[in-house]
């Protein structure tokens, strides 16, 4: 992995900014160029490898194409995401527009070129509500919320574009992230219940607080990412994960240990979200060094108290 | 099923029209609403049991709306498509706007009624290029067309706004239907081979015709498809096929049988259509009375060369 450009499509969101603050860290010898909504030009964090950078619409075909100009980029990450599982089903027809029609767009910029497209999926919504818990990357995507049917509807389509064009992708459905750079107010359990706990606000908790989730460390993901993009793993869908479930009262028994002061307030439950699932992550097992959960919620709570403490 | 109120979107369509004949041709005590597109306006058959007619663009949602004032349909059949599999990878965007987002028009639209939506999806594309030739309904999906998979999306959608708000639904993954009514120049193989051989013209086939597809007379559908709706199918997933797998030239052969002057020119295959395909019908064969293909290849032969011999 030496001397790779590489272009990130959202590349100052969540997963954008673990990516570069692990390049910087690392000092690996990669080249990238963001491209990222204007609200983020001048507010963003600042990375060392970072050589270029466009701010605008992704959606804009013209601005897009700029960003191809005379370029050529060895690997594009894919990780914009206008919606979440939560909000997308209030305006399913804005999430169709916004997430599934753009990235056709892209799609249609990237299939000619000899770019591998890195499309970063769901771990959670893809799979939806089956039968099992555990969900491997050959079980039958059920998706309830329109977050999960886009997701699942972009990954057939570069599928498709492989078998029409020969456009080689990586697409990794990965579960749920918590750690640095994790800027959403309502989504991400373990980011929220920090940033309530440290406003000394109450976390709301929709239901029980007993259904598990498969939760990562946003840290740990990007040295999976660039072994795995060493390895013959082009075309392949895999997931990203743990590998391991916990629940919402475990989690927040966690956060407790560390600031007694959280306060929680449990809910009636909503409906539109998975209720239990583990990603079984047998095909990256041999590249993952996972952090526990008392030692990424802990690093996540001084990293935020330092950064965003009001 | 007697005294039902029944809106069909693409009622003057190839399925549309076979359902009207059908219900006429059986004196069934339904009362049908159609909607159809301005162009069918004036040129469409005529049918006893069409009560109300609506012709206008399904993606205008006021036009839709009209459709539904101070009306309550016992079923809503959703059978209007504006690609074909072939012709959908040409414009992927176009086909994402003019299916999916205006049948998600139409979801938001019939939640909250009482109706039962009735999907017609596609039992070849959906399933598309997986490892086995016969497909249950529990497959996993895994579309090659933009056509597949905006119906495997749209499919996921219907599921959603059942779990969501009860929409009662029935999904029918139909195959390849030839007869009557069929009025596309390049989609259907079996009636653009009667057509071809009646102009005159030679047919043309995509590779060496020896792969099989699930073939079923039009005629056929709606008497299983209305003994599916009195039984307890509802928020189904069926397959309607015959459940067998017939060669492109064993088609051809039957043609010839009939009118020995058609001409096969063989060309070089095109890479967007799914190969070989059978449906496995078990879900719905107590019900099914198939016409075998001589006789529903000769009854098509005979139905065309009396309305459209030119």
């Amino acid at each position: 992995m030496l001397n790779k450009k590489i272009l990130i499509i959202g590349g100052y969101g969540f997963l954008g900014c673990n990516i570069l603050k692990w390049a910087d860290d690392n000092a690996v010898d990669l080249e990238f160029t963001i491209i990222s909504s204007v609200r983020s030009m001048g507010s963003h964090e600042k990375f060392a490898c970072v050589k270029e950078e466009f701010f605008g619409d992704f959606g804009d075909e013209l601005f897009l194409k700029s960003a191809f100009l005379n370029k050529e980029y060895d690997y594009v990450f894919h990780c914009l995401t206008a919606t979440t599982p939560v909000n997308s089903n209030a305006s399913v027809i804005r999430d169709i527009e916004s997430n599934l029609v753009n990235t056709i767009k892209l799609l249609e910029l990237v299939k000619s070129l000899n770019s591998v497209l890195i499309f970063f999926s769901s771990g959670g919504a893809i799979y939806g509500n089956n039968s099992s818990i555990t969900h491997s990357e050959v079980d039958t995507p059920n998706p309830i919320s329109s977050y999960g049917i886009v997701k699942n509807t972009i990954e057939h389509y570069i599928k498709m574009y492989n078998y029409l064009f020969g456009l080689k992708y990586l697409i990794l459905r990965v579960s749920n992230p918590y750690g640095f750079f994790h800027k959403s107010k309502t989504q991400g359990l373990i980011n929220v219940a920090i940033a309530k706990c440290l406003k000394n606000e109450p976390i709301e908790v929709w239901g029980d607080g007993e259904n598990v989730k498969d939760y990562i460390f946003a840290g740990d993901i990007p040295p999976i990412i660039f072994s795995i993009l060493d390895e013959p793993n082009v075309n392949k869908t895999l997931n990203i994960g743990s590998g391991r479930g916990t629940s919402i009262n475990k989690i927040l028994g966690i956060v407790k240990q560390i600031n007694p002061t959280l306060e929680v307030c449990y809910k009636d439950v909503k409906q539109h979200d998975v209720r239990d699932f583990v990603l079984n992550i047998k095909l990256i097992e041999n590249v993952a060094r996972l952090t526990s959960l008392e030692e990424g919620i802990k690093k996540t709570y001084d990293w935020v108290e330092k950064n965003f403490k009001t």
